[in-house]
C-alpha cells in the first residue's frame, strides 16, 4: 500500500480533475502488477495493475488507494475488471467520497465473493486526495492559499515592494504548487501591480491551471501578460453591474467574465460555487492581504501554506499577510489544526487547516 | 567534552554575570572528577572536578568548554589549580573572550609544561555563553528579544486583548528565559495595560532578574505590582527632562530611575550602556511592537525568540511584532541568521541572529 501511495502521489497534478490513485498486485509475496491513474480519461490504476499482471492476478492480493470505481465513467469501472481478473482480495486505503461510488464498488466486489479490506493507510490516502474529496461531494473548489511573509508578517514594504520575499528555493515550490492545481487565484491588485503571466514555468508538460483574477471593478488592462499568455484560460470574477463594455473587451481579448453577485465586491462564495460549476476543482490562492482576509472570514480557505522569510521589513501601512475587520478577542481569533513547519531554502513552510467549526 | 557541555547547560540561569562552564577530567580513558561553575562567587568547574580526582588528577586530562582564568577575581586562578593538581593535558572548547584571560590562561598551562589543545566543540561552547562573551567585551548587556505572536504577525487584537496568544507550553518556556537572563525589559505601554509582576515564577531559587521599563514620561502607577513585589530590583529607564516628583516617587517606591539622554525619548543605546554599567549582563526583552521596533531599528537586538501561534486574528490597527518606521526596500530589510525552528506545544518557536553588518 505504501508503494501505491507513493505511485499515486508522483501524479500529483496530472489527473485534472480525477483523484490520484496507485495499485499494487501482489500473489504469492511477489509483485506482480503495478499501475497509477495518470491522466484524466485513460486507465485507472487498477487497470494498468492488472494488465501487468496478466494471468497472475488470478487468486492475487490488490491494493488499491481508492475504492475501486462501480459505474461507467470515462472508462468502464474498475471493479469489473477486478472481478474478471478473479484476484482473491482487494485492500482498499479509504471509500471514495464520489457520490456515485460511496461504498458501491467495494459492496459490488463483496458480492462477486472477493475479500475486501478497508483502511489501510486511510488518513494518508484521504489526504492524498484532499482537493477531489472536497470537490466530489460539495461541487465547490479546495482552496489552498499560498503567501510569503517576513517575520513580521509583511507580503511587502510600505511601497509595495515584494522583490523578494522568499527565497529561490521557496519560489520553485511556488510553481510546483501551481501545477497541481486547477485554478490560480489573485486579486485585481496583484495583477495591477506585478502583471503576473500566473503560469507554472514547469518544463513539464502538464494540466495547466486557469489564471482566475477577482476584479470586481474590471481594472485588468487589456495589456495584460496574462491575456496574452493563451497556455491557459484566464477567468475573470466581476459583479453583476460590471462596466458592459469592459466585459465585452475582457471577454474579446480571450476571458471568461462572470459576474458573481449584485454587491459592489465580487462574491467569493458565489464565485467558488461558479468556479465549481465549471470543473475547477481546486485553486490556488495567491493573494493580496485584503483578498486573503476576505477568502478566511468568509470561511472559503481549505489549507494554508505560509512561507516566512527570516527578514523584517517594518511599515505599519505595509500590507500584512491577512487583511480584514478581524476580532476582538484573541480568544475568537480562527485557529488552524495539524500545522506542520519545513524548511524550504532559507525560509521556513509553514501549513495547517483552519478550524471554522470551532467558531459557529 | 560533551559531557562537559551538558553539565555547564545545567547551570544555565544560575551564574548571575559569569560565564557557564564545564569540566571533566579523564585519566586512562576513565572519568575520575567532573564540575561544573554553578554559582557566582563559588567553585569554578575545574576546582570542583580536580577536588573529585583527588590525587588520580596526577598526569590526567582535562576538558573544559571555556579556557581556564588566570586572574584573580572572587576565586584563585583556575590555571595555577590544574598546574598544582600535576595534570599532563588540557583540552579548552574556546578561549575565554574576557579582556583579563583572553588566551593568557592557555600560555599559563604551557609554561608550565601542560599540553593545550584549543577548538573542541567550539562553537557550540561559544554559543552556549553568547550573553557573556558579548558583555565581557563590550559591556553591552546581550539583548534576546522575545515574543508571542499570531500567524498574521499580530502580538494582540485590535482591541488589545491578548490573552492568550501563545499556548500553556510557550508560556512556561518564557519562565525559563527570564530566569536565564540579568534583566526583563518591557515599555511603559505593557507596564500599564497588563501591570506584570514579571517574575521567573519558577520553583527552583535562582537569580532574580532585574525588571527594567521603558517609561520615558514615568507614567508606571506607583501601585504596579512591579513595585510591590521586592523579590527583585525594579529600574525604570527614562529621559533627563522627566518630572522630578515623578521621579522621586518612584524611588522612595524603591524603584532606581535612571535618565537615559535629554530627548523626548529614552536613547535606547544609551540605556543600554547605562544598564552595562550596573553588571546587567543579558536582558530578556519582552516589548510591545514599538519598542521592539525601536531596538531592532537601533541594532540593540542580538537574538530573537518568536513563538508563533496556528490563529489568525486580523485587524490593521492591532499592533504588529515589529512597529517601526520600515524600509521602502524588499532588499533593504533586516535578515537573521542561523535560523532555527521548533515546536513548542501548538505553537513554533523561531529563533535567529539579526545581521545587522550587512546593512550599513
Amino acid at each position: 500500500m505504501r508503494l501505491a501511495l507513493d505511485m499515486a502521489q508522483k501524479a500529483k497534478g496530472q489527473t485534472d480533475i480525477n483523484p490520484i490513485v496507485g495499485c499494487v498486485v501482489v500473489k504469492d509475496g511477489r509483485i506482480v502488477g503495478i499501475g497509477a491513474h495518470l491522466r484524466r480519461g485513460e486507465g485507472h490504476a487498477e487497470v494498468h495493475a492488472l494488465r501487468m499482471a496478466g494471468e497472475q492476478a488470478e487468486g492475487a492480493t490488490a491494493y488499491v488507494t481508492l475504492e475501486p470505481c462501480s459505474h461507467h465513467g470515462r472508462t468502464p469501472p474498475c471493479c469489473e475488471r477486478l472481478i474478471e481478473a478473479q484476484v482473491k482480495r482487494v485492500v482498499v486505503a479509504c471509500t471514495d467520497p464520489n457520490p456515485q461510488v460511496a461504498g458501491r464498488g467495494i459492496a459490488r466486489l463483496r458480492e462477486a465473493g472477493i475479500e475486501v479490506e478497508v483502511g489501510l493507510l486511510e488518513q494518508e490516502s484521504l489526504r492524498m486526495n484532499e482537493m477531489f474529496n472536497k470537490y466530489i461531494v460539495t461541487r465547490i473548489p479546495f482552496v489552498t492559499m499560498k503567501s510569503a511573509m517576513t517575520l513580521d508578517g509583511k507580503l511587502a514594504a510600505k511601497t509595495g515592494d515584494s522583490r523578494y520575499v522568499s527565497g529561490p528555493e521557496a519560489r520553485a515550490v511556488t510553481h510546483t504548487l501551481r501545477h497541481q492545481h486547477m485554478g490560480i487565484m489573485v486579486g485585481a491588485e496583484t495583477a495591477l501591480a506585478d502583471d503576473p503571466e500566473l503560469t507554472t514555468r514547469l518544463s513539464v508538460p502538464a494540466v495547466h491551471p486557469a489564471r482566475i483574477v477577482v476584479d470586481s471593478k474590471l481594472r485588468m488592462p487589456l495589456t495584460s501578460r496574462l491575456l496574452k499568455d493563451r497556455s491557459a484560460r484566464v477567468i475573470v470574477l466581476t459583479v453583476e453591474g460590471a462596466d458592459p463594455a469592459r466585459r465585452a473587451a475582457l471577454e474579446a481579448a480571450g476571458a471568461e467574465v462572470i459576474a458573481c453577485g449584485s454587491g459592489e465586491r465580487v462574491d467569493l462564495a458565489v464565485a467558488m460555487r461558479k468556479l465549481g460549476e465549471r470543473e475547477i476543482g481546486s485553486i490556488l490562492l495567491e493573494g493580496g492581504g485584503k483578498l486573503n482576509g476576505a477568502m478566511l472570514e468568509q470561511g472559503l480557505i481549505d489549507k494554508l501554506l505560509l512561507f516566512i522569510a527570516p527578514k523584517v521589513i517594518g511599515g505599519a501601512e505595509a500590507t500584512g499577510v491577512f487583511d480584514f475587520h478581524g476580532f476582538e478577542l484573541m480568544a475568537d481569533a480562527i485557529t488552524f489544526k495539524e500545522m506542520q513547519v519545513e524548511r524550504v531554502g532559507q525560509d521556513f513552510l509553514l501549513s495547517g487547516y483552519p478550524s471554522y467549526e470551532a467558531r459557529s
